[in-house]
């Protein structure tokens, strides 16, 4: 049992952390970005001459609605490339 | 089994509480932006006129419903960088 | 096994705590701030007139709601920054 | 394993009920004054001239059902700051 | 092991379920009396000549409702501080 | 581990039970009285005429609604002051 | 570990058991009864003339639908105080 | 450890599946009976003249859907007051 | 430990799956049968000159909807009374 | 704990499986089931002349929706009375 | 221990496997055709003209649907009929 | 212990998971087609002469719906019948 | 237990994963496609003439909802026939 | 014991972590994008003239979309392909 050592609990368990939180991170982007979507569609098609106005809005919102997302992305790539935790137990494991 | 020290520990936590509060703080902002937004376009197709009033709305409105994921990427981070648990282990380990 | 004091694993609760108690604490307020926001665009369009008051009475009820999530993230910073049960377990550990 | 004394599991215990306890108790008082809100919204849009009126019942209202969140509160404040359990452990600790 | 009394064990579960009796018990009842409140603010605005008989309806009926979430802070008092199970094991164990 | 006697047992199942039956018990009473009260407050707008029928309709109903919930306090309380299963063990240990 | 005797064990189960068939035998009646409950306010407002006939077939109903709620309550009470189980092994004990 | 005989186990299972058949088996009987109830009132409310028609398909139907949750109560019944399984071992440890 | 023989396992795992069998199988039916009987009252007060199609088509239905129900019933029933497993191994023991 | 021998354990697990293959297997027909039987009842209130033929379709429509359930009541019933892999370990045995 | 052989243990995966995919394989099919058959009765209700074109188009898309159903019973049967995996241990054993 | 060799490992996950990914796999093409049937059904009610247009169009929609529970059904038979990591498992054992 | 090895995991953990993602991945394409496929046919009904546009629209569109099916496929298919990890030990293995 | 090193591990987690994140990631994205096709193919049968400027609206917010999704692959591929943990333990074994 000699082997499990803490590089390797803190290796696991980043990787195990960083695909779960992109994965649960997804999730509700994406469902509330296709809802606005969906309405958007609707709007543009009730409204033909507000579609500049309404896409505008729309993309803009998207890129605001996304940006729960990219913090869930942000959390997963410090874990795999930028882990603090890790780069403890390296330093102390090679010093 | 003696390689399981204190700091393995508080460090596995704080990374896998890190992911999952981020994760879980993704959900509910990015649901309520993206069905205020859907709404915005809504109106807006009913009340063009309004666009302006309706769009300075929106933005307010979702960076106060943003502010919950904030909190939530918050302790994330001082979990990650700022994590007065890691530091008191890491100073005794090394005093 | 004589690692797992009792700091440690003190340290470890009010860490996941910390981050669980945010997480979920942000569910609710989220959801239901956009929805107020939702109706309040909405209405926006159906009563133009009257966009002062509700955009008033929408702030003001959204800091309402923000409420809960304030108590969450209080308990949680508590728990992470002045946990009387940590204090307790320091202070004897230095005594 | 002799460190794991009684105060420390009161301890953890005691912290890990306060925050699950703020948690779910945030839920559903913001989900109901979310939608409570957004109805008061819609009511104001369709009688402007009864916004006073709608406006005293909805903050009432609100008050009455933040009354659950505010038990939780009050239940976890107990539970870290004035815990009989932990009181009864470290009076016969310190005795 | 001898540390874990019966004391203890009767002090952690008793915590424990103050904590989560309260925590669902806040549920349905701020579910509900938001959801009456609802009603309320859009019969209000239905009728405005009825208000004081539906607020006092609504009031009346909030308080019954209200109950259920009374009952539960009851249960998770008696259990914190009038608790006949840990008064029995305080006084044996005094005895 | 000779500390863990059949009195303890009872006791500690005894308070578990007793908290969550409440807890899940107030859940259903309290939503479906919300709906009810939700539902009076609709129809008295609708026929401000019958509001007294309404109301002690609603207040007999909500009476029959409670006593599901009711039924669980009573649970609850036998199991915390009248639990013939403790009554028992209490006896035996102390004949 | 010679303390966990069969009384022990079948008084264990017996109150846990009693306590959970209630309070999940409490959801479905309650709610059945609130959305019937409902739906009388809603009938009496619109036939006002119906009223009796209404409310008579409301109570008798609810009383058949509240008959699964008293077959769980029916069980637990024969859980708790008569026991079949329970008494063949007091019986026993004592014998 | 010896205590444990085959009695105690068929015992605590016939207990413990008892009560959560039933509770189980409430839950749609309840659903299933209240939802007609709720219409039934509302046809009535619609069809005054129909009364007498539209109550007794209500009470058949009810009785029809009361019988699955009485299969339910019979199996629990027979579990607790008729258990093949419980009287073979009765039998043949008295044998 | 010797006393867990074969027989027993078999009566406990036949007893809890009959139970569990009935609880589950009892769902889908009375929700399926209420909603139909909903369904009927409701075309009943549309259309009262049909109540006699309706009714007889109503309780067809129900009867085919219940056979699912009927089928659990009948594998509970099997499974305590006629299970062929149990009466293998209490023929071998027996033998 | 030599009495575990393979049959125990194939038996076990057939009447497991048979019975919440079955439980399971019933959920989904008798809803479908339900709700065509619901909507069936709606159309022949508004079509009473093609009574004849909706009633035909329906019964011919919940036999294929049966046909489902009628797999697991097959699977179930293979599982206790025509099991190939318990026909081997029985075989093996008395061989 | 040395019954738990390797053809118990396939033998016990596989009876498990087959219901367990037959039961939850009845779900979603038995779901879709009753709602396809639920709005085919509306359809033909609405255009009794149609009814020959309704119902075949109804059957043949049953069958489609079903086909998924019966994906899970080939899979089911191919597990206790014709397991290429029991196939081999049997093989092995028997050589 | 020694029975539990590496084939019999890959053996019984390759069963399960089968199995599982058949069963899963199954659930969202039955429901998506069966909705798509049911819209189809209603729009040729709403448009007989385009009946031919909607069938095509149907029927090969749904076989690109099926496509997902298909390519669960290869991953299925691949498990069982051409599994690279059993056939290694296989090879090696008889090399 | 020295027949556990590095490959046996590794292939037991692919396998479970390959199944477990293409079974997940199935779900949402299917749900989705299924749901465009009825609101088309809804369309098309209501707008014959633009048959061609709207069923090309379609089918594009399935295509890309599909895209995140095959992304699970894909990984399924690396993870069965192109695992890394798996080559790594089984060169390691053989060297 | 010895064979599980720090790299199988390190692999099985990549390998499971990789599968589950691509497989929760498309959930989302096609739900929401499937809804977006729906309400664009709604639209255009609603307003066939602006057909193409919904179609590319929808195809720009689709990409926006399947945003998330990617995010999901990304990592889902750097966990197979570019795994910096892997590579370290890769590294050191062989140095």
């Amino acid at each position: 049992m000699t082997e499990i050592t803490a590089d390797v609990i803190v290796a696991v368990v980043s990787i195990f952390t960083a695909g779960i939180t992109m994965a649960i991170g997804s999730i509700a982007p994406a469902l509330g970005e296709g809802r606005a979507l969906a309405e958007a569609l609707q709007a543009i098609a009730q409204q033909p001459d507000e579609a500049p106005t309404l896409t505008r809005t729309l993309f803009v919102g998207i890129a605001m609605v996304e940006s729960t997302g990219i913090y869930c992305l942000v959390v997963s790539m410090i874990l795999i490339f930028a882990n603090p935790f890790w780069d403890h137990f390296i330093t102390k494991a090679g010093g």
